[in-house]
C-alpha cells in the first residue's frame, strides 16, 4: 500500500484561482494543479511558483504547479473551476452566458478526460446556469457536480452581523437559499449570534440593511476595487467546500445543487442547504419555507431558468 | 486590566502588502491596518474588505482595515513597509533609490507620528538602502527597524533544495548572508536537510546551480509574471518576522540590521543572522567567515554603500 | 518598548490541569505555569517538563514551568483554578463543599497576592458556589472572575446531536443555562445543525434523550473510567474561554457570572450567556425564558442557593 | 468515488496511547481506534469518548472510538504499538523482553488480520527489539514495520538546546543514531541552532551535559513523576511520524530501521535517519562516521543484539 497526497486542480490562474491555490496548500489538503490557457502559461507558473517558494517560511508540504497542459491535472481529487470572463461594459448578459458557457463546456471536457473520478466545484459567474452547463457536459452524477455561492453569501452576511454586534466571526451563523447575489434569499430565522436569534438582538431596520449590503457585497466591493472583482472570501468557500469533502466532514453547508423535485424545482441547479462530504454532495435537506421566502425562492429560480433559456438558445 | 489585540500597520497595499496582511491575520497575530495613498483608498478598502468578509470561514477574529489616513495606524505594535516604486524601464537605479527614500521619508514621518513605540520592518526595494533611510527618519533605537531579505532568500533556497531531494520543506535549512539577490552571500556549510550537510547529498554542481537560481529567484519570478514580482513568499516572510516580534519567539532569522562593527562593517545595514523576539532585533550573531564567504559580503557591503551614497548625494 | 509573551497559570496539576496546560501552550497563546501542593511539586514539574519536551515536535513556543511555589505564577494575565477534591465513597456534599471551598480561599489568597491584575476562570465542583468563594476571597470586579460549565455541557451536546445526524461537529450549536450537569437547562429552540433547528432534524423523543445523556455526562465519563472524570473536554473548555480572554475575541459563551438581578436574581453565580473578551466577562446576555424554561431555571439557581448556605455555615 | 478518512488504531490505551489519539485527532489525521485488552474496555471508551467530546470545542471532525474488539480496527492505515507492561522493581530485563515480546506478537496477530496493509509504528520498550519481534510477526515488508525512539530523543535534546540559548525550538535541530535513552547515539556535528553548529554557541562542557541529560531524559521524567513514564512528548513523537506517512510527507526523521547491510548491521532493527512517506520508510540515509561515532553505534548494536538473543532463546 501507499498513501497518496490528494490532488486538487484549479481551473483559472486569476487572483481567485490563485487565491483558492495557496489556501488549499497552507491546508496541506492536497498537491494544487493551477491551470490557465496557453497564453497565460508563464504568469501562472509565475504565481505557483511564488507560493512554492512561500511553504518553508508557512510551513506546508504541499506541491503546487502552474501549466497549461491539462496532462498535469491527471487523477484529481477534486477540481475547481474559476476559468471565465467577467462582464465588459457594453456586453450583453446573454453574451457573458454564451461565453462562459462555452468556457465551462471546453474546461469540463478536459477535466473529464483526465480526471473521469473527480468532484467538480463551480464558481463562474453566473454560477447556477454555469453549473448546469458543467454538469451537462460531464455527465457525471449530481453528487459530484457543485457550484459555491452560499458560503460567501453568508460569509459576507457573518462577518457584517459580527461588525454590528462587536462579537467574534465565529459565532454567528447565517443561513441562505437560492441564487448569488441579487437572487439571494437570507432565512434570518436560520441566523444566529451564539444561538441567539438575530432578531432579539438587532433592530429589523438595521437587519434590513445587513440584509441588502449582504446582496450586494460582490458589487461593493467591485465599486471599491474599480478594476476586479472579489476574490479573497471567495477563494476562502471553495476551500471550505474543497476541505469539507477532501476530508469526509461531512459539513452542513449552502451549495447549488442539481434539483429533482426538491423545494418544487426540477432539472435545474439551485443554491440549498446540503451536506458535503466524501461522496460531494450527500445530501440536500428541505426545509418548510413561509409564503415569503417560497416567493423570494421562486424569483430567485425563474432568474436562472431565464439564464439557462439563454444557454439552450445558444445550443 | 484589559487585554488589548496586538496592531500591525501594513504601509503600501499592492500584492505584497495586501498577502501581508491576509496571512498576519490568517494567524490571528493581531488586527491589521492596510494603509496605501488617498488615490488607491478605495481600492485598499476594498482588499480589506475582501479579506475580513473571509474571516468566518478561515476562522480568525482579526479585524482588517483599509485607509489612507495615519491616524488610524495610531498605536501599532508593529509596522511593515511595502510602499515604494518598482523600478521601470529606462529609469535608472538612482531614480529609484532617490524616489523610493523620498516614500520611505514620508511614510516614516507619519508611522512614527502615531506609534512612536513600534518595531518597523522594510521590504522596499533595495532593501538594505531603505531599511537605513527609515532608521535615520525614525530615530529609533536599532533594534526597532529592521529589513527583510534572508527570510525570502532563505525560503527560495529551502524550495529548490527539497525539490532537488524530494524531500519535505520542513527538513530544509539554509544560511545567507549580505544583501538581496545577486549580492546574497550563500552559506552551504550551514545549510541542511534533517541535519545532514547539502555537499553531502547534492552534488557541487547541481549545489551551485540552486544558488544560482536563489539568487535570481526574484528574477525568476518577474520574468514569468511578465508584469509586476513575486509576492507570496515575500508576504510569508515579513509574517514571520512579524509574528517572532509578538510572539516573542526569539527566532533565529536572517535579518537586514544595523551594524556597529560587527562582521566589520559600522554604519550601515547588511544581512546578517539575528535573534528577533518581544525586543525586535534581540542580538546579531557572528559567525567566522572564510576568505572566499569574507569576499563575498564585503563585495555585498559595497553594494549597499554605494546605494547609500546615492541617498546621502540627493538629501 | 517590550512585547511580552502573556502567562497563564492552571492551578492544581491533575489531569483536567495538565491537559489544559497542554492545550494553551499548543495554541501558543501564553507561557503556562503549572502548581500544585509541595507534595506533588516533583509530579508536576514532571509532566510540565515532558509538555516542553512535545514543543519541539508540535512546533510551539510556549515555556512551561511546574511548580508548588506561587512566587512563579507572578504577573499571570489568566489563572485558572482546577484545584479541589473529588467527592469521596462515604463523603457527604456538604462536606465536599466545606473542603473545596477552604481549598478555593486558600489558593485565591495566593493568586490574588501574585497577580492582582488577572481574570480567574473556575473549574472547581460545585462550580457555581466555587466560583462565588473565589469571588468573595479575591475582591475582584465580577468581570474578573468567572467559572465554566456551559461550554463543556453544550460540547457534550454538540457531540451527541452531530453522531446522531452524522455531521460535523463544526456545525452544531448548543445552548443551555443554569448549573452544571443534572441542573442544566437545555434551551433546544436556541440549537442548531447548520442553523436548522434541532426540533426539525430529530424527533422529540431522541432529542430529549440526547438531553438527558448531556445531563448525566459528567458521570457517563466517571462511570466508564472507574477510578476518576472527565478531563479532556473540561480542559477544551477552559482554554476556548482562556483564548476569547487572551485574543480578546468577544465570543459568545455561557459562562458561570456574578449575577446582580439579570434573570431575576441576585448575589449569586449562575450559567448564562455572555460575551468574553480582553475585559473578561464583558457582558451577559439576557434572553426571554418561557415558563418552563424559567422554572427550570429557578430550580438550578435553588441547588446553587442551598450549596451557598452549606458555605455560609462554614464560615 | 468516495474519499474516505484515514484510519489510525492505537493499541494501548495508557496515557502515551491515549495522548497519542488526541493529537492525530487534533489534527484531523485520521479517525482513531484505541484499543486495550477486554479488561481495560470501559476506561478505554472512557478516554475515547471524553477526547470525542473535546472535539466541537477544538473543532476537529475525527471520529474517537475505544474499544477491545479488534473487529474495530479492520482497514487502519497506520497502527501504532503503545501495548506492553513497564518495568517493575524487581523483574529482571529478561523477563520485561519475554512478557512484552509474548505481548507483541499477540497484538501483531490481531493488528495483521484485520489491517493487512497497514503501517506499524512500534513504541515499546525495548523498541528496537520489539520492532523486530513486530516485523517477524507481521510478515510485513520491512518499509512498514518501524519504531520510534529518535524523535523523542531529538526533541529532549532540542528542548535543552532551546532553553540553554534562551531561543525558540522552531530553530534547533538534532540529530541521533543508534539506540534509545543510555545507547543513544549523539551526532552533535548534525546539530544545530539557526544552522549554526552548537559547538560555536555552547560549551562543550555544558554540550556534554546536555547530551547526558538527552541519554538519561526519560529516566528524569520517571524520576519526577514518581508513577509512571512520559507521555506527552513520546505521543508527540509518534503523531509526527504518522504525519509523515499520512500526508506522504516524505520527512527526513530518524526511525528504528529494519537494516540490510546499512551502517554495516544487517537483520537487525536500529535508530538511523530515514525518510518517512506514503510508503512508510521510503528510505535510510548512510552517512558516514568518524571513529567515535562508529564505536558507540557498535555499542548500541551490541545492546540491541543482546535483547535480540533473549527473544531467540525464548522462542
Amino acid at each position: 500500500m501507499t498513501i497518496k497526497r490528494r490532488k486538487v486542480s484549479v481551473i483559472g490562474a486569476g487572483f481567485t484561482g490563485a487565491t483558492t491555490a495557496l489556501m488549499v496548500a497552507q491546508k496541506e489538503l492536497a498537491d494544487v494543479v493551477l491551470v490557465d490557457i496557453p497564453d497565460m502559461e508563464d504568469p501562472t507558473k509565475g504565481k505557483a511558483l511564488d507560493m512554492l517558494e512561500a511553504s518553508p517560511v508557512q510551513g506546508f508540504d504541499s506541491n503546487i504547479m502552474g501549466t497549461s497542459n491539462y496532462e498535469d491535472t491527471e487523477g484529481a481529487d477534486v477540481v475547481v473551476i474559476t476559468a471565465g470572463i467577467a462582464r465588459k461594459p457594453g456586453m450583453s448578459r446573454d453574451d457573458l452566458v454564451a461565453t462562459n458557457s462555452k468556457i465551462m463546456k471546453s474546461v469540463t471536457k478536459e477535466i473529464v478526460k483526465y480526471s473521469p473520478d473527480c468532484f467538480i466545484i463551480v464558481l463562474t459567474n453566473p454560477v447556477d446556469a454555469m453549473t448546469y452547463s458543467v454538469f451537462q457536459e460531464a455527465g457525471f452524477p449530481k453528487n459530484r457536480v457543485i457550484g459555491q455561492s452560499g458560503v460567501l453569501d453568508t460569509a459576507r452576511f457573518r462577518t457584517f452581523v459580527a461588525q454590528e454586534l462587536n462579537v467574534s466571526v465565529k459565532d454567528i451563523t447565517g443561513f441562505v437559499l437560492g441564487g448569488h447575489g441579487d437572487d439571494m434569499v437570507p432565512m434570518l430565522r436560520y441566523s444566529f449570534a451564539g444561538g441567539i436569534p438575530l432578531e432579539k438582538l438587532i433592530s429589523k431596520e438595521r437587519l434590513d440593511e445587513i440584509v441588502e449590503r449582504t446582496r450586494k457585497g460582490g458589487g461593493e466591493i467591485v465599486g471599491l476595487l474599480g478594476n476586479g472583482s472579489a476574490y479573497y472570501a471567495p477563494a476562502a468557500s471553495i476551500t471550505e467546500m474543497v476541505e469539507a469533502i477532501l476530508k469526509d466532514q461531512r459539513r452542513i453547508l449552502p451549495s447549488i445543487a442539481y434539483l429533482e423535485g426538491e423545494y418544487g424545482y426540477s432539472g435545474m441547479y439551485l443554491g440549498v442547504p446540503t451536506i458535503l462530504g466524501g461522496n460531494g454532495l450527500e445530501k440536500i435537506i428541505e426545509l418548510d419555507l413561509n409564503e415569503e421566502e417560497k416567493a423570494q425562492l421562486d424569483k430567485s429560480a425563474d432568474s436562472v431558468k431565464n439564464v439557462m433559456k439563454v444557454l439552450a438558445d445558444n445550443e
